[in-house]
């Protein structure tokens, strides 16, 4: 079980330096994951390698243009690939959805900048656009990694032993509990002490009272999507 | 208007790569912003650089300790710094978050790995956590990069002429409307006739108009939002 990453950006070199370092160029190396970057000004039309235009309408910004997307989205997909576009106005990533994606073998990420992309492309050759969060960041590069790694540690054996308890509380739509490695008391302050008892179904209990509070306290909406499915 | 943000990381080199390119590594040029990396491990205790441990009360993962994390952010705050801490159970990031802290001079930004940091680190010396999205990534310190950059694009001159007309309808709470580039029919697809007629009221209103389809269909959650608003 692998997946293949083809991304396309402006920023090639970004990609590459990210995910040579931490867990994802772990997963490269054993390959649980191929992480491609193309730039694409490599499918630009002229010399000055140009794919960006003014918008039809007017407005400020520069718009991606067409016929480079999608020509090289064509050249990159099979009858397996999914094609994905980092947008602030698609579908909002959630752990479950980086789960159920964890299961295509061939994702093309298209990556925008300035103001997006042509509509056409959304249009026609896009399966699915995905937002990373409710804020517009410049790059949208970064929103491609950010995705990437989110979906890579769902494939089995990516994380190890490293599995992760945070991840396990977020897809039962509760924030995570207190964690606490020693020293027991620094700077006269101590963990709690059920968490030094050795019992194990106090330690459970007292977690999971951590989790209900914190999340009605910063979350209450997760608990409303709980309590909605289990009616 | 300038804005310094020091980042504590195990990853420093990944910041760097990501903060020299796009327009991030334009407004250092400009004086915009000054971004510094700090590996956590400069303030570990012993000679193999130890900066976690296992969880107290079990469990899988490693829990970052609170003796470097202390030091470290005493060592780099003043009386003007925030400081942040990346979590997947912190405060949502939004556009208007990101601007109201694009007001900060100095803001450290804690990006944490495997199972988090010691929450005494949290309790005491953090004064605002943050989360980039509700998914799990391996890697706190692109969270970190995103948040950077989602926050200084707020800041006056960063983004020069290419002022985002995306990013205002977003604090507007509506999702963007279409953009269209040439040329103006690409394998028989017509750009809308609207955008092409002059007409500055029309189009402005044509946009409008999309944006609130497209908002009502993908993002009705907006929609409430904006309305308790205007209550």
């Amino acid at each position: 079980m692998s997946i293949k990453y083809d991304i396309l950006t402006l920023f090639p070199g970004m990609v590459d330096d990210v995910t040579s370092s931490t867990m994802l160029g772990r997963a490269k190396k054993n390959k649980h994951i191929e992480v491609n970057s193309f730039n694409i000004r490599d499918w630009a039309k002229d010399k000055q390698r140009t794919v960006d235009d003014v918008p039809y309408g007017g407005g400020a910004g520069m718009v991606l243009k067409p016929e480079p997307l999608f020509d090289a989205i064509e050249s990159l997909k099979t009858s397996k690939s999914k094609i994905i576009y980092m947008a602030p106005d698609g579908v909002p990533l959630t752990t479950n959805l980086a789960e159920k994606l964890s299961h295509n073998n061939h994702l093309i990420i298209l990556s925008g900048h300035y103001e997006g992309v042509d509509q056409r492309v959304r249009d026609e050759v896009v399966d699915l656009e995905i937002s990373i969060g409710d804020y517009i960041i410049t790059n949208g590069t970064l929103a491609a990694l950010v995705l990437i790694d989110a979906i890579s540690r769902h494939i089995p054996n990516f994380l190890g032993s490293e599995k992760s308890l945070t991840e396990e509380s977020f897809m039962n739509n509760l924030l995570a509990f207190p964690q606490y490695t020693r020293p027991s008391i620094y700077r006269k302050l101590s963990v709690p002490e059920v968490l030094l008892s050795g019992n194990h179904k106090a330690i459970e209990d007292w977690r999971y009272e951590q989790q209900l509070k914190k999340t009605s306290k910063l979350r209450p909406d997760l608990l409303k999507i709980k309590k909605n499915k289990n009616d």
